[in-house]
C-alpha cells in the first residue's frame, strides 16, 4: 500500500519518505489499517520553502481574512464532526461522548473562533504610540511556525488544529505541522479541512501543511532553519529538550511544553472540614481521561495524622472501584510502568494499583503511592518523576515544616493548588506556603482540581522550567498566546501612510486596543 | 594595595579573588590606580544566596517603596554626579561634557524615574481579570536577575544603574551586577549609592549586589544557577553566546544585546533631493562618540552611479576632516583593526581611513570601506562583520534589483533606516524594500539616523537573533523593558483576600491599567 500524501505548498503529495509507520489501536492493540510516511529533509526542506513564499503573502494580508479563514475552517471542522471523533476514538481510545464530540470538539472550535476574534480585533499586538516622538511598536508576525502536537488531545492541541496552531495563525504566520504519531490519521482529516479553508479564504499555498513523521535529526534541523520563525512543542521533557538545544543554538524562539506533575496541597483544615468532598474531587481529576493531561494532579502534599490516614484509605478504596481506561498508547503504557518502577525504586510505596493491565487494550491499575516528606527531601529529583497516566504520589510530610521544605523543592510546575478551611481555620499556613507554591508553578489554584483549563484571556497554561520553556509565555488563553509568535517591531519617525494599520493614527476598526501616550484607548490618535 | 571590596549581601567585603585587574585610561594608555579583584565562585555564591533572600522579601514589599528606592537613588547620583563624571571620563575617554555630564547622566536619572513611575503604577504587569470565571493573571517578579553591562555607556545602561537594572529592580526583583572592566571605578561609585539608597528605603540586603570581573566559567555557572530568575548582557557576540549557551542549558531566560550594523539605505530620489544633509546626519552619526554605538550606521547600501559616487566623495571629505576621537579600551581599538581587516580582505576597498591613530591614546582614523552589492552577495557574512566604532562599510548596489538581494542576505539587526525622497519619488523602491528590511530589524527609520534611542514606552531597542536572543523583547522603553524581568502568573479561584493587590476587585491605586473582561480600565471590578 503506498503511503499517505503530505500536505505540502498547498497540494497533497506523495512524501519523501525515509520509511512509513502505522498508528495503533490502543484498545485493541491491533495496528490501523493507513500507512504513513516518515518525511526526509526534502519535505521539510519544501515545507519551509512554501512557508517562507506564503508568509511574504501573510505579511500584507489583512486580519480580517485570518479571521474568514479561522472561522471556516472551525465550520468545516463541525461539518465532519462524526467522522473526525471515530477516527480520534480508533487513534486514542478516547471516549467518543463526552469527551470527543462534546468537550474536546467543541473546545476546539471555540478556540478556533477566539482566535479569529482576537485576529480581527487585534488588541493582540499591545500597539503602543508615542505620538510626541512618533515612536510606534506592536506585536508583529515572525514567520513560520512549526508546531509539534501532543498524544493526549487529537483534537485541541492537534498541531494542525490546536490552541498553538490557532494562535500562530490568528498572529499571521503560516504552520508547518508535524503529527503526533500516535495519531496521523485523525490529523490528516483536519489538515484536508485546513487546506479547504485556506483554499476557500484565499490563503496562500504554504499557509498550512502536514508532515506526519520526521526523523529525529530533521527535526532538530527543523526547528533552527533560518526560514522559521519559532515552534511550539508539547510532549515528553527527553525530545522537547532535544528540540529546544537545537532551536537555542540557532537562536530561534522555541515555546515547550513538558512534564508536569502539578502538586496539589491539601491543608489539614480542609481535610477535617471536607476530606470526602475533596477525595471526589481528586479522583475524579487524577483518574479522567486515564490521567493523561498535562495538568493531572500527580503529587499530593499532605500532613501526616489520622485525618489524612482516612483521607487515604479512602483514596485507596476509589481509585480500586473506580473503572480502569485505556492509555493512550503502548509507549503511554510502557513510560507509566517505568515511571511508577522509578518511583518505587526511589522508595515510594504502594498504596493501590501498580500493575498492568486491567482495562481494555493498553491499561495500568489506578495507582496510588505514599512516601513520606522526609523521604521525599532525601530524594526530591527521582521522586518527581512524571507517571503520566492514571496515578498519583502521596507525600505525608510530618508536620507543617517539613511540608514547607517539601515545596522548596519541587520543580517548575504549570499548576499548583492548595486546598484550606472554608472558615479560614488554615490561614496562617496558607499563608507561609502560598508564596513558595506560587514561584514554582504558573497558575495557583485554590479550592479547585487543575485539571480544567479554560480558554480565558486571563488562563496561564505555562510556567517555570522544567514545565516550559520560558515562563513569561501562556500556550492557552487568547490574545496572550499569540505573542509567543509575534516579534515587537517599531517604526520611528516612518511616514504616515507607510504605518501598518495597526499603527495610524486612526484606529483600523474602532476597537482595537491601543496605549496611546500613556493612556489604553480605541480611540484615534488625536492631532496634537 | 589590597583590591577594592565587593558589594554582597549589603555590605562591602574583601572578594574571595582569584585575582586583580586595573583599569585603564584609554586617552593616556596608563592604568588607573585602584586594583579591582577578579571573584570566584565563593563571592557569586554569596551573592546568590543574598539576592535569593532578598527577592523572598521583595515579594512583598510594595511597589511604592522600588519607586522610593529608584528616585532616591537617582537624586544621590545627582548629588554625585561631577565625582561620576571625572571617573568615568578617565576610564571611558568620552568627552564630559556633553556626553557624560548633560546627556547620559540625564538620561541615566531620567530611566530611573521612569522605572519609579512605572513600579508604582503597576500598568506594566498587564494585570488581566476574567471576572466571571475568577481567573487573574499578571505578569510578576522573577527572581535575582544578573546584569552584564557593556563598555559604550558607562551610566545609562552600567549593570547598576542603567536600563536593565532599573527595568529589574522595578519589576521587583534584586540585581547582581557584574561591572563592565573596563570602568569599574565608575560602577563602584554607582553601587555605593544604589546600597545608600536600599538602606534610605528599606530594601533588604542583596537587592543591589556588584562584583567586578568573573572568571568565564563562574559567569556561566552565575546565569545558570537555580537561584537565578534572569540574566541580561550587553556586549560582544562572542561572550553573549557563550553565557547564551549556559542560561539555554538551564532553561533560565537571558536577554542578550548582541552585534549590530544597522543598515542605513539611501535610495536614489533621497541622494538627488538633499546628499549633503544626509552626509552630514550620516557622518554625524557614525563618528559621535567614536562610532561606539550599539546603533551606529555600520552598513550603508546604496544604488550605483554619479550621485552615489558624488555622495561617497563628500563623506571621505567629512571623515578625513573629523576629529579622530579616542576609543573605550585598548580591546576596542584591537578589535577595529582586526574587523577592518577582516573587512578588506573579504573584498572591502579602503575609501578613507583604515589605520590605527591619529587620535588621543587609543585611536583608529575615521574609516570608510566601500564594496559593490555583486561582492557582498558572494560573501555575505564576512562583510556584516561588524567594526565597532568610528567606521562604516558603503555597499553599491548595481541597480534596485540587487539592493534587494543585499536585503535579503542581511542578519537580524536593531535597527533598518530608509531614506527617501519627500516628495515621493522613491515610493515605488521602498514598497519594495521596507517590507524586506523590517523583517529583519527590530526598529525601521524613516529619514533619521539610527543612534537616537528615545526612552520612550513605544520604542523597541530589540530585534532578531544575532542582534538580540529573542525578538519579543526591548531593552530599551518603560514600560515594556520590565517584561522581560517577570513572570506570567495566574491566580484561578484564589480567594479575594489572598490576591496580590493588582489583582483584586478594587484597582490598587486607581492608576493601574487592568484588562478586565476584554476592556482596558483604570477602575474596579464591577460586581456582577
Amino acid at each position: 500500500m503506498s503511503p499517505e500524501k503530505v500536505l505540502i505548498a498547498g497540494a497533497w503529495r506523495t512524501a519523501n519518505a525515509a520509511g512509513t509507520f502505522q498508528a495503533e489501536n490502543p484498545a485493541t492493540c491491533e495496528p490501523l489499517p493507513p500507512v504513513f510516511p516518515v518525511s526526509t529533509w526534502a519535505d521539510c526542506d519544501a515545507a519551509l520553502a512554501a512557508a517562507a513564499s506564503a508568509a511574504v503573502v501573510l505579511r500584507d494580508t489583512p486580519p480580517e481574512r485570518l479571521g474568514d479563514f479561522l472561522d471556516d475552517y472551525a465550520r468545516r471542522i463541525e461539518a465532519r464532526a462524526e467522522e473526525l471523533v471515530e477516527t480520534a476514538h480508533a487513534e486514542t481510545a478516547l471516549p467518543k461522548t463526552p469527551r470527543l464530540a462534546n468537550v474536546e470538539l467543541p473546545r476546539t472550535t471555540n478556540q478556533l473562533r477566539q482566535a479569529a476574534s482576537a485576529a480581527r480585533e487585534g488588541s493582540w499586538r499591545l500597539a503602543t504610540i508615542d505620538a510626541k516622538a512618533n515612536i510606534r511598536s506592536c506585536y508583529a508576525a515572525l514567520g513560520p511556525v512549526c508546531v509539534f502536537g501532543p498524544n493526549n488531545f487529537p483534537f485541541a492541541f492537534n498541531s494542525i488544529s490546536g490552541g498553538d496552531f490557532a494562535a500562530a495563525i490568528a498572529a499571521g504566520n503560516p504552520v508547518v505541522a508535524k503529527a503526533n504519531t500516535s495519531h496521523p490519521a485523525t490529523t490528516r482529516l483536519f489538515a484536508e479541512e485546513a487546506q479547504n479553508a485556506a483554499e476557500a479564504t484565499g490563503l496562500p499555498p504554504g499557509t498550512v501543511q502536514l508532515l506526519y513523521r520526521l526523523r529525529h535529526d530533521d527535526g532538530e534541523r527543523l526547528v533552527a532553519d533560518p526560514r522559521v520563525g519559532a515552534t511550539a512543542y508539547t510532549g515528553s521533557r527527553a525530545a522537547g529538550l532535544a528540540l529546544k538545544a537545537a532551536a537555542d543554538r540557532a537562536g530561534k524562539p522555541i515555546y515547550l511544553e513538558l512534564s508536569s506533575i502539578n502538586p496539589v496541597v491539601v491543608l489539614p483544615g480542609a481535610l477535617e472540614e471536607r476530606a470526602e468532598k475533596i477525595a471526589e474531587e481528586f479522583s475524579g481529576s487524577c483518574l479522567m481521561g486515564t490521567g493523561q493531561f498535562c495538568t493531572n494532579p500527580g503529587l499530593v502534599l499532605l500532613v501526616a495524622g489520622p485525618p489524612t490516614e482516612a483521607f487515604i484509605g479512602d483514596l485507596a478504596k476509589r481509585f480500586a472501584a473506580a473503572p480502569v481506561g485505556t492509555l493512550l498508547s503502548s509507549g503511554v503504557a510502557g513510560s507509566l510502568q517505568e515511571n511508577v518502577a522509578a518511583l518505587r525504586e526511589a522508595g515510594a510505596q504502594l498504596v493501590v494499583g501498580g500493575s498492568s493491565g486491567g482495562g481494555r487494550g493498553h491499561s495500568f491499575a489506578n495507582t496510588l503511592l505514599r512516601v513520606s516528606g522526609r523521604q521525599f527531601l532525601q530524594q526530591p529529583e527521582a521522586l518527581q518523576t512524571e507517571a503520566f497516566g492514571n496515578t498519583s504520589l502521596l507525600v505525608v510530610a510530618a508536620d507543617a515544616a517539613e511540608l514547607e521544605s517539601v515545596l522548596e523543592r519541587l520543580e517548575g510546575n504549570l499548576t499548583g493548588c492548595i486546598y484550606s478551611h472554608t472558615a479560614g481555620n488554615d490561614d496562617e499556613l496558607y499563608a507561609r506556603l502560598a508564596p513558595r507554591l506560587r514561584a514554582r508553578v504558573g497558575r495557583l489554584l485554590n479550592d479547585k482540581m487543575p485539571t480544567g483549563v479554560a480558554v480565558s484571556p486571563a488562563m496561564n497554561h505555562g510556567g517555570p522550567y522544567p514545565a516550559t520553556g520560558h515562563p513569561g509565555f501562556t500556550a492557552v488563553g487568547i490574545p496572550a498566546a499569540l505573542r509567543r509568535f509575534a516579534a515587537l517591531v517599531c517604526f520611528d519617525n516612518v511616514r504616515p501612510a507607510r504605518l501598518p494599520e495597526a499603527l495610524k493614527d486612526k484606529n483600523p476598526n474602532g476597537k482595537t486596543w491601543r496605549l496611546i501616550d500613556g493612556a489604553w484607548t480605541q480611540g484615534d490618535v488625536m492631532a496634537k
